[in-house]
C-alpha cells in the first residue's frame, strides 16, 4: 500500500529513523535500557526494541502489562506505577515487578499474588514515591509478607525535560543521590530510574526507563538528543479560504495538546486547533486534497487516540502495526 | 454493579444529569434540535437523544455516520464536515447529508454517490466554509452534478464559548446575518448552524447542532447555561505525599487538556496532570484508596480517550455504554 491510499488522519511512523532510534539507544545503554512502553503502547514496536536488544520493559498500567504478557514480551516486566487493585498483575503468566510506595500499596500486591516489587522513592518529582526514609520501613513490611524486593525505583520527571544540559544533569544528580542513598537502605539489584532526556546522564541507575525516544516529538526535539522525530500524523487539507487560512482534518481527538500545539513539516503556521481541524496558514501554496505532516508536541497522549500507526519508508507502507495496549 | 468496583480510571455519566439535559434542551428546541454526536461518540447516548425527540443527528467524522447508520439512527445524518474521499458515505443506507464549501468537496460528494448536500458557509470562524459570495456557485454546481442543495449551514464556532451572554449573541447574529443572506442566494429549506453555547441565541437557524450540552464539561459550565455536567472520571488517590500532594490515576490519556486542566470535586486544587497521573493538593485529608471525581475541561477529547462510560445513579452502576464512534 502507498501513503497515499491512506485514509487520514493516520500515524505515521518512518522507519528509517525509527530503527536510527532504536539503535543508537541500544549503542548507548545496552543492557541497561528498559524501555517504557507508555510512550508508543503498540507490541509490535516493543517487539522491535526487543529485537534491538531489550529483554526487560517498563509499563505505566496494568492493560500494558498484560498486553505484553500476552504478546510473549512478558520476560521482565515492571509496572512503574502504584496499583491498589492488582488482582490482574497475580495471574499473568510473566515476571511482573511492580512499583511500591505506601503500606496499602505493599499489601496490595502482596493479596494479589504479585512477587517482586520495587520501593518508588520520592526523588523530587511532585507524584508517587515514598520519602526516602521511608523506603526501608517499607522494604521491610514487604520481605515481611512475601515479597521479593528488587531494589528502588526513582524518577527524575522535572529533570528530564529541560533544555539546558547542564542544568538538566545537575537535577539528575541531586535526584540520583536521593535514589542511591535510599537503595543502600533497601538492598537489591535494581536502581530504576531515568528518561529519554537523561538517559546519558544517568550513571546511577542500573536501568534507564526511556520511553520517547523511539518516536519522539517536538517537546523533546528541542533538546540536545541524538533522536530523531520519527513519528508524524498524515493529514489532508480540506478547506483554503481566500482570507489566507487552510484547514487539515487532525484535530484534537488525534493530538495530546498538554505540552501545545503541533508544528507541521513544511514551516505552515498552526493557527488552531479545534474537535477535527487544524487551522494554520500556509507557507506557499497549499490546496484542497493536499496532505501534510503533522508533527505532535508530546508523543504519548497522542498515541493513544490513534487505532494503529503505519511504518513507511517513503511513499511505501511496509506494516501496519496496532496500538494494543491502549485504555486501562 | 456499583461504582465502587469499577477499576479506575472509569468515565460517569450521572443519569439524572443527563436527563435534566436531554429534557431541557428537548424542551427549548424540540424539532429544531439536530445532536452532534461527536460530543460523545456513543450510539447507545444518541438513542437517549433520540428517545428524547431527536431524529436527525449532526456528525463530525465518517466514522460517526457509518456507526450511527449501523445502530439504527440513520433517519437524517448530516456530517457538518468536508471530507474528499466519501466513499464509505455513499454506501451507507441512511439518509446522509454532506457539507461542502469546494469544487473539489462538491465532486468528491458527486463521485462517491452522496445525494445530499449543505454548502457549508464562512461566518466568521477561521476553519471551514466557502466565502459568502461563493455559495451560490457551489450550489449551482452541486446541482449540476445532480446533488440535491438542502440548504446552508455555517458554525459560528467564534462565538459559543465566550462568557459574556450579550457579546454571545451579538456575534451570533452577525454570524447569522452573513448565513441567512447566503441562504437566500442557495436556497432550500436547512440553516444549519448553533452550538450549545449559542442554542437559545439562534432563531435563523432552521437546525441547531449542538453536542457538549448532554455531558457538559468546567468550560461550558462558566456560561450562564441551564445544563449541569452529568460527565466525570472517577479516579483512585493511589500515592500520599507527606510533602502535601496526593495522587490520582487519572492522566493526560484520560483527559483533554486543550481547554486546560480539570477541576476535581471537593475542592481539591489541580497542580500536574502527567501521563497517567493527576497530581493535587487535598483540601481536607484523602488517603491511599479513596476515590474522587475528576472534571474535564473539554467535553469531546475527553470522552475519545475512554472505551466505555458508565451511567449511574449514585453509588449504582445502570448501564455500561460502548464510545463506539471513536477513530475515523
Amino acid at each position: 500500500m502507498q501513503v497515499g491510499e491512506l485514509p487520514t488522519p493516520a500515524l505515521l511512523v518512518d522507519a528509517a529513523l525509527l530503527e536510527h532510534n532504536l539503535t543508537t539507544m541500544a549503542r548507548a545503554l545496552g543492557g541497561r535500557l528498559r524501555p517504557h512502553v507508555k510512550a508508543h503502547k503498540c507490541t509490535a514496536l516493543a517487539r522491535r526494541q526487543a529485537e534491538a536488544g531489550a529483554t526487560t520493559f517498563t509499563c505505566a498500567t496494568i492493560r500494558e502489562v498484560e498486553g505484553m504478557a500476552a504478546r510473549g514480551l512478558g520476560e521482565d516486566l515492571l509496572l512503574a506505577n502504584e496499583v491498589l487493585d492488582a488482582t490482574r498483575l497475580g495471574r499473568l503468566k510473566a515476571r511482573v515487578t511492580v512499583a511500591v510506595d505506601s503500606e496499602a500499596t505493599v499489601l496490595a500486591a502482596a493479596r494479589a499474588g504479585v512477587r517482586e516489587v520495587l520501593i518508588d522513592v520520592d526523588v523530587g518529582l511532585p507524584r508517587c514515591g515514598c520519602p526516602p526514609e521511608e523506603a526501608s520501613r517499607l522494604a521491610r513490611l514487604a520481605r515481611t509478607r512475601g515479597l521479593t524486593v528488587r531494589g528502588v525505583m526513582g524518577y527524575e520527571g522535572h529533570a528530564v525535560g529541560i533544555p539546558d544540559r547542564n542544568l538538566r544533569a545537575e537535577l539528575t544528580e541531586q535526584a540520583m543521590s536521593i535514589l542511591v542513598a535510599a537503595h543502600a537502605e533497601v538492598g537489591g539489584e535494581v536502581i530504576s530510574a531515568g528518561g529519554t532526556g537523561t538517559y546519558d546522564l544517568n550513571p546511577w541507575a542500573s536501568e534507564i526507563q526511556a520511553g520517547s525516544y523511539a518516536l519522539m516529538d517536538t517537546a523533546y526535539a528541542r533538546l540536545d538528543l541524538p533522536f530523531r522525530q520519527a513519528l508524524s500524523i498524515l493529514a489532508t487539507v480540506i478547506s483554503v479560504s481566500p482570507r489566507g487560512h487552510a484547514v487539515l482534518d487532525c484535530g484534537l481527538k488525534a493530538l495530546g495538546m498538554d505540552h501545545g500545539k503541533p508544528e507541521l513539516a513544511g514551516d505552515h503556521e498552526v493557527l488552531l486547533v479545534s474537535d477535527e481541524h487544524l487551522t494554520f496558514l500556509p507557507r506557499g501554496r497549499v490546496q484542497v486534497g493536499d496532505r501534510l505532516r503533522v508533527l505532535p508536541a508530546h508523543v504519548d497522549p497522542t498515541v493513544a487516540y490513534h487505532e494503529r500507526m503505519h511504518l513507511v519508508d517513503g511513499e511505501r507502507v511496509i506494516e501496519t502495526w496496532e496500538v494494543d495496549l491502549r485504555g486501562w
